[in-house]
């Protein structure tokens, strides 16, 4: 039984506590921190976990074997470095920290500390369909990946949503699991910006295509489209010398009615990756009897803010923007 | 030039008339003729050709080469059998005749006269998606056809519409089309009837399984449902002992709205097989040069019509009904 | 935690202890047992169980809280019916006996206990595809179902597998998930025998097409083919009085190679259902907290063993049979 | 019956003098010309022509109403213009001319003769799948186009292919057909260089992906692949603002074999669009009889070489390259 501790009990970490109480195999949550008493205390009822205010408190407890952060994105970097001191297995939920330096930071503390720590929320590696077509990558069948083509389409977002949130928010999870899936690092960005849709406003530029290459030289185009008013649409191919690789859509039943044969468009990211939640955290726990992160590393969460920054100075500049880490690959995460 | 003599003004010989003026290479209308002289006259102007209200001086003028008929079924018999004496060539719209006896009547006389004269309206033999089908089967790649799976479905029907007419008017398709498929005869016929749907009335049982099971063991099921609302919907799966060919669906583009990706069905036999009615009556003239009926032949239509009747009858009985034609397939329509 | 003993420690028994000791919440296994002292032993070790070759001592055994019958066919009836006498739950593998009669022996005991015990293992009600048709049929949005259309393929079985067991072992499946697809008992059966497929054998008639009609008149057609060689392909449309559904297929990419772009059918029916045993398990132990069986019941074993009968008698007969239970359906299965 | 001329008789010309004859409703060929008296002379066989060396002369042949040229592209200019004098209607195979200069001197002249007479050979705009999207377009159902996401894919191409001819002979399709669709000219272009496929060359980039911007802000991407090895795959999606249209695959049957459900892919442009040809030519005769031109016009062929040119520059430069016509878009062609 890994006895873990989380840090943020917003929405985001009421889900993970109930997926570790109700879903997971081989793990508990034995506290809870939230710097808002009651949000702390509302978490700890659904599984019967002590109560802190303080996350250092919580990762000090000698109970918390493995920490997981769900705390607003500026407090990820404290707990980071705490829990990587004491020596604490950690999730962290995306970011891994709001700017590339502090991720470098967290990066460094972890090789200094030798040992593989911490494992950043992308889930999208989780997901079944990312997975087949990454095994079909994997297989040799299909010779290199030579382009992707994706979207990330919501159905619509608040007002408060702005362009370079389109990179931060949305595009993020892209940037994560297409570099994973072609096994490679990022070169340059651009961003294309189409005439915008009529539900958009002046604060957001709506749709966006992001271009990314790889060190490679696979050649990445994001559609992102967060309201495209249809649905949370989430498509990948993967064009390689040897054939093409369309990742499925999620199941659903052919239906006739009305003139027309059609299949359900999810509308929501969390019944969408629903699953992928579910893999990505039991994966996360199973990881630990070994000791390993098989999940995206720090070294992948400093990665996705170095590309992000680059794709929002890509949003403003029109130009094509390098992408480049402060330091090279260090070997601890090869 | 193909000079033809069409035989029925109504709605259909109109479609074929124009059909023949506008679209067809190689052949022209040149007379018309229809009790309702009204509407002979009608149909002339489409094509300025001669008319009469006589179906037999029609066939008798030297200058109508080709004969199309498109009267009522009761009416085909005699014109069949003018235009055979006459050394005609004929289209005749399903169905031949309206009795298995009179059919047989026109299958000896074409036999007598000695000459392939008589194609059948079955157009469905030269939609692209039955070809497709039967490439595949005669290629020999998926080893003998074991099952037919099919639908016909409407989206509704007048209340004229009864029983026996989803034999008649609907499943004579099927029945012609998926022997010629899987190039065999029938032996038996059987009906089930499912719970009725609350769209038919009291005349109707809608809708209907049909059985079909040929001389070499092929069983096939058609379901017929004429009011099934949501489409004119054809299906046709063959099931092989090596593979499983399903044809195609209309052309329609994948449209994402409203949380769902979607593809129209067609709502109208006559929009679905538009394009197999012009090639039925391009390639009905194109076979005139060399004088072969390569389509569906007196002997089909022959073949139809004794189906039919053992289906209407196993409408009745609910039992597994014979299907036996009164002579052995002449060897002039092998 | 739910205490559980597993009767008959073959492949499947072995299955089901990995499966309860690694993916289940809130259970474990405590006890195994099989006639073969070495296999109960070898089973134990995967979760660290005692070991017994006496089932009734494992149903005797006070830590035991369920049990899960998985030994041969024919041994379950004794075990299910010293279950209830203990009063203890039970899953209990198909099928739940061999004999129409001791399926009854069984609803009897269980009616009489006057306790909801027992939960056979027909895992299709818990695949997701299945889920979603139900779903869509409940929602009222599609009125009536009148017809299934279904195919169990499976690309190819041993020798020694016969006619009758394209029932016993094949159709078994969908006869109980049919039903409870559409809330409804079956009437009558009968079972349809096309041409042979060469690679069958003289003992088994390869396909068949079995036709159930339920008390409501629903007509179902199911395509049984146990050799058809090009997978493990279930499909399942049900037509209503205002639409269609066709249940999804498994996800798998598209794959655009050699001309033709396509999508895997599985090949095995353990990766076709996997998801749909984990999520039945799971539902068994988590229904264990409120004493209810929300899956297949004792009466469900004894409805699937009164229908099976019924099918082989139709394949020997080419007749539509009767389907009669001995008894109504006791109000305590309502 | 058009009477029509065709200058140029290696194999598109032949193929259009065979549809002319053959498919071709209210036209005939009743002459030939090629420089190569011997190709004129096996064309004219086709069809019982007059043969020419001088394709001046065919133009002057009182007896030749309409033109086709499909001669070498750099001969086209000479005979556009002579034609244009002669008053007479012209269909052209594509490119208009070689040089962005030549095809405006040829828009001028057909300008100031004041008569539209000529129609460019892109004959996608006659495909039914992209006027089925161009018809969802226009219905004003999904609002404005915002983004077009294209393939066009061919299996392989000859060693003599390079890098320029992917727009030239390629994606010169798409320039014309993309602005069409969505009724708009273009502003800009870019092109992206992947990683190159092993199947290529030192003389050819491939796979390319074309960026093209319209005067509205309609974004388009177009990848073009010429060694993509598994098929000539067309492909385009257009998303709006009120929903997303996706352009269907050509029909062929879902065949179930080998672990897989799998549907055919054209490997040849001829055979995708072959429908497209018949359909261009027919509509091309047809508008002759009211002297107007449907199809693309002088100054389509026009935009086509000035953006062609732009995409070349940018294959060079790497940068966003303007597309700028040197005059205004002439009120004759609005």
């Amino acid at each position: 039984m890994l006895k873990i501790g989380v840090i943020g009990c917003g929405g985001m970490g009421k889900d993970h506590i109930r997926r570790v109480t109700n879903k997971i195999q081989g793990a508990e949550v034995v506290a809870v921190s939230d710097v808002f008493e009651e949000s702390a205390k509302a978490a700890a009822e659904i599984c019967g976990a002590k109560v802190y205010t303080d996350a250092n408190a919580l990762i000090d407890d000698p109970e918390v074997e493995a920490v997981m952060i769900v705390s607003p994105g500026f407090a990820h970097v404290d707990s980071l470095l705490k829990a990587v001191e004491a020596g604490k297995r950690v999730f962290c939920e995306k970011p891994l920290c709001t700017t590339a330096a502090d991720c470098l930071k967290v990066v460094k503390a972890e090789e200094e500390a030798g040992k593989h720590l911490i494992q950043v929320g992308f889930m999208r590696r989780y997901d079944k369909g990312y997975q087949q077509v990454k095994e079909a990558l994997d297989s040799g069948n299909f010779g290199e990946a030579l382009m992707l083509h994706c979207t990330h389409r919501n159905p619509e977002v608040g007002t408060n949503y702005n362009t370079p949130m389109a990179v931060h928010d949305t595009a993020i999870h892209e940037i994560d699991v297409l570099h994973w899936l072609v096994d490679d690092e990022y070169e340059s960005a651009q961003v294309i910006m189409p005439r915008v849709t009529k539900y958009s406003h002046s604060e957001l530029k709506d749709p966006q295509i992001m271009l990314l290459r790889t060190k490679k030289g696979v050649c990445i185009d994001v559609e992102v489209f967060v309201n495209c008013k249809f649905g949370y649409d989430i498509n990948c191919e993967v064009v390689c010398e040897d054939g093409a690789i369309k990742m499925p859509q999620p199941m659903y039943p052919d239906v006739r009615k009305s003139a027309a044969v059609s299949t359900t468009i999810d509308t929501d990211c969390f019944v969408r990756f629903k699953d992928a939640y579910d893999t990505e955290i039991q994966a996360w726990v199973d990881d630990a009897a070994s000791g390993v992160i098989n999940g995206p590393t720090a070294w992948d969460g400093y990665l996705a803010s170095v590309t992000a920054d680059a794709l929002v100075k890509a949003q403003e500049t029109g130009a094509i923007e390098k992408i480049e880490t402060a330091i090279e690959k260090p070997a601890f995460y090869c």
